[in-house]
């Protein structure tokens, strides 16, 4: 057998295939296991986990046959907060190690471990979420009474405006983040039903507390709703709405900063980095978002630690919302010499969870945030690094992120590069975190896909099947789906209203969401199976999501010319027949390998069952 | 030019070369430099780094070149606790990324960024030491008045016995750690003129506090010397003369656990973990080594808080020792559910730095310990897992630590494992903590590198020879310079009294080690100069230490033939001269690329200016 077919066939993670309890309790004995194909090298299979600290091995058993794989099994009871291991693989002549990263023939680093949580404080309705990503302003006016009017107030140099729900937004130099559309928590009530028929069951909303800008990332008063927002009663009785239809609401916030209105700030409060002229530290040098100070115990404790604080506030009855989404997480809690960040978070944690362990901790991260992603701080993040920057890029364009930092282009449309990143995320963090992060195509920080140039009709199609195929929870923005309007460069090109004209939609593409969220709620393998790469060329990108009955198997082909392939189906599991999701013609042979062919830019689905 | 070369070329780090400042205060600027072959793809280098978390991306300028090197320079202001950065290169189409572990065309993890720790505490006399290790009880009699006499004491179902210098240590099962030679600090200070005389001035000690056994890990007083050894007195008088001579001394001691003769622990004080029944944790499963547990806040004061505390009793006056050496690092403030490690080691930092920052917290640790080497926690670690275990491993043994854990073999020889292995520990850590690892073939915990038959002669010499010259700082387990004899499984076989009979040694290992350090205390590169490996085969391991002015080239062949070899020195700097240091015939030609032919297990020094 060839070394690239045996290490292709290794596999563990913390599905029940592998795992026999996902979130065990201090006390209790679980199960690991790993499977190999019979016929490698391997003889036999350790595990390396760590006791107190003290590095222990332990042989496993070769315990079940399914097919050419052999699962070698051994119970560990679980008596730390938590269990780190990685496995080692003995041949005649060599040592591998294997942990979530890969197969290596040399001593690892144990970021990349396995690690079970134990007693790990999970929502449990989030891996089974379709989100849906609203900018509430741009949504829907439901209530015309609340709109900002014309010259209704001013701010740092500009004064309000009222805009038609037809135009563009204008330019930050135009408008200053002034002009206002009318969407309002009462449009977004009105339209679940629209969310319901396209299968979304849980939302994401940016800010909606006091503040002067469209975007409310400048709060001037955390305990209440944006009057224009249609205040408090109207966040009250759309989460009861929401959950009255069994659909859940996740709240942006910034408790990074405020706005320079903030009473906080405009009375003096030692809530702020502060010099002794009075000088203060504002975020990324915007003068009008001035920083907080978590050294002060008071702040603390009126935004996270008293029974009445802001974060607890709006968890709690009756507004009752499910979970926050904290901007800019990675500048919370570190300003110059202050790193107070871990602290901050952990403390987060524990207040929050302790009301509700279901409620969901997501956080806005753009680079390597698997220092956040331990347990102990959040359940997710903005899925930028290990979904959303490979994916757009291995789709054809310049990185979201990086790209306006630099001059130069970067190279396009290579499945390795893919892998590499999507892995060195993924392999950072315990699996059970791995299911809560939100991946997303796009948001309101970033051009829309469906406004890039660089990326073609089928590879925005590709996009949007693996943003219904990957691991971790798929996240709309608002809009994507009917193909909405918008340009690139300033963040006003990337928050137009939402078209609400049918005939404007583009109906291809509404439908092909609508499809994909049915096939990721018909399909739970999509939710709950495994998740592994299969290394082909790097023009042809392969992974699969699996369980011992069924998988799907992903693949698309940035080649220029049509390629044949063949895929070792031994090494995902026993199947008898193969289907193909995507097609008309549905029917595939499958006899050993499974051999096809892909055109340019195509991505095939293949159910194996 | 071949992509191998340019990557090759790419370096930075954190020697003045490359870095204006090693250790700047907040508030201070440092010059921050990046260098390439003049002939490279790369178009634009940029630095990125982070700032109160958040990503920072600036264009670097052309500064210097030298040679074929070009040099390219920014400046950065000091105004947070730890810079940490990576850079990018831009070719006309691709992005690279490069960070201490190497060059990658994909986003890449934070964990190996290049780090600047501001304001670190770091021991000056660390980084320019030749260590020798010393087992008290092994080492010299200096003083028979306080020997250990037959039936002393009992311990363990054993008594103490008295046993000739010149016999071999008995199995466990015989003496049960009971047998005594009758070393003690009074013979190290007679032997001083012995460890000057080789160039050693530095010397860390097995334990010597009151305990009953040869080892004394199981303390039962840790306010005093053991008598045996000498008692307080002793401990003075023997810093004192260290002191004179220009010599330091660190001290190994366990907080981890006790012996269970210890008062704290007979007296049933709250310093242990025990269940509501008084069952204790003991470490490693060792009943008479209860664990302590620093939940305890008495306990964190009279181990390391207090003014009088035990580890700040030994580092003032009259004592003065010159650091700690923690026994078993990696398993203190971790049973259980009880994780206060990262808060234990922070604070004991801090306390222990205050007295003094040139203090050397180092700390025993056989696997991943980059988590406490980011300049809050210890200065170093034995360094078994990014030198000794590797290099044992390519010098042709089955690895130390892992090897008697399971059954197979592992395979030998490899120069990219090697590699791999030393760059996963160097890559993970700030470089300032790179210079203070302590590097060592063997200690007192493994079977002498000299005992080990499947390192050949020419190997061991090999291993020598890259012990003074890795990036760390060098430390010799007392004996293996004169080929102490010994054996392999129990701990007593490594623990053989030294061998004082001149007639008895083995004379060319001896000179060797002389050599070797003379070399490196005569070649300030092998100390200060930048470290860089330059990859040739897998049977071939080439690294390289240098400065603007000079190099030294590492060269060893594991091939079973001799070798026709090609290095580029241009990837190195600019030289006009080379001359090999080990041999007789010390000329060299060097006419661009240094080419020259390597006999199988050879090892040649190459020095270039």
């Amino acid at each position: 057998m060839n070394e690239k077919l045996w290490k292709q066939s290794v596999f563990s993670d913390g599905t029940e295939l592998f795992l026999s309890k996902s979130c065990p309790k201090i006390g209790e004995e679980v199960t690991i296991a790993i499977r190999i194909l019979k016929d490698s090298p391997i003889k036999r299979i350790y595990i390396r986990y760590l006791q107190n600290g003290e590095e222990t091995v332990k042989e496993m058993s070769l315990s079940d046959i399914d097919g050419e794989l052999l699962y070698y099994k051994c119970k560990i009871v679980i008596n730390q907060n938590t269990i780190q291991y990685h496995f080692i693989m003995e041949s005649s002549d060599n040592l591998y190690f294997y942990n979530q990263k890969g197969i290596y023939d040399h001593f690892i680093s144990e970021k990349y471990d396995f690690k079970i949580l134990a007693d790990f404080q999970k929502p449990t309705w989030v891996e089974d979420s379709i989100f849906y990503q609203i900018f509430p302003e741009r949504f829907y006016n439901g209530n015309e009474q609340n709109d900002v009017v014309d010259d209704e107030y001013s701010f740092n140099g500009f004064s309000t405006c009222k805009r038609p729900w037809e135009s563009a937004p204008g330019k930050y130099e135009q408008y200053g983040n002034l002009d206002f559309y009318g969407g309002d928590l009462e449009g977004i009530k009105k339209k679940i039903y629209y969310l319901k028929a396209m299968g979304v069951n849980a939302i994401y909303i940016n800010p909606i507390f006091s503040a002067l800008s469209t975007h409310k990332y400048d709060c001037i008063d955390y305990f209440n709703v944006d009057k224009h927002f249609g205040g408090n009663e109207a966040l009250r009785s759309l989460t009861k709405v929401l959950h009255d239809e069994d659909m859940k609401l996740v709240v942006d916030i910034s408790i990074n900063h405020t706005g320079n209105k903030h009473k906080w700030f405009i009375e003096n409060m030692p809530y702020y980095f502060r010099d002794e002229h009075g000088k203060y530290e504002c975020w990324c040098g915007v003068e009008t978002l001035p920083v907080l100070n978590y050294e002060n115990a008071d702040l603390r404790d009126v935004m996270y630690k008293d029974n009445n604080s802001i974060l607890k506030k709006w968890l709690k009855e009756p507004y009752s919302i499910d979970g926050w989404r904290f901007d800019v997480g990675h500048n919370v809690g570190k300003m110059k010499t202050s790193y107070l960040y871990r602290q901050i978070w952990r403390e987060i944690r524990q207040e929050l969870k302790s009301l509700d362990s279901d409620i969901y901790l997501l956080a806005e991260h753009w680079g390597d945030s698997s220092e956040y992603l331990q347990g102990d701080m959040w359940d997710g993040t903005m899925n930028y690094f290990g979904f959303e920057r490979p994916a757009r890029k291995y789709l054809g364009e310049r990185d979201t992120h990086l790209g306006w930092k630099i001059k130069g282009n970067m190279k396009k449309k290579n499945s390795r590069v893919f892998m590499e990143e999507v892995i060195e995320h993924y392999a950072s963090i315990p699996y059970e975190l791995s299911k809560l992060q939100l991946n997303l195509l796009g948001s309101h920080d970033i051009h829309r896909i469906g406004n890039s140039e660089e990326i073609s009709k089928n590879n925005l199609k590709c996009g949007i099947i693996m943003l219904f195929t990957f691991l971790g929870v798929p996240c709309i923005y608002y809009g994507d789906e009917v193909g909405l309007k918008g340009g690139r460069g300033e963040d006003s090109n990337f928050r137009y209203p939402m078209e609400w004209n049918e005939k404007k939609w583009n109906k291809e593409i509404y439908d092909f969401y609508k499809y994909m969220i049915s096939l990721r709620k018909n399909e739970k393998v999509l939710v709950h199976g495994s998740f592994k790469f299969i290394d082909i060329s790097e023009d042809i990108l392969c992974y699969v999501r699996f369980d011992k009955k069924k998988a799907i198997l992903f693949l698309n082909s940035q080649s220029k010319n049509e390629k044949k392939i063949e895929i070792p189906v031994n090494v995902i599991g026993s199947f008898m027949k193969a289907e193909l999701l995507l097609e008309k013609e549905n029917s595939i042979e499958l006899k050993g390998n499974l051999k096809l062919t892909i055109c340019p830019e195509q991505t095939l689905l293949i159910k194996l069952y």
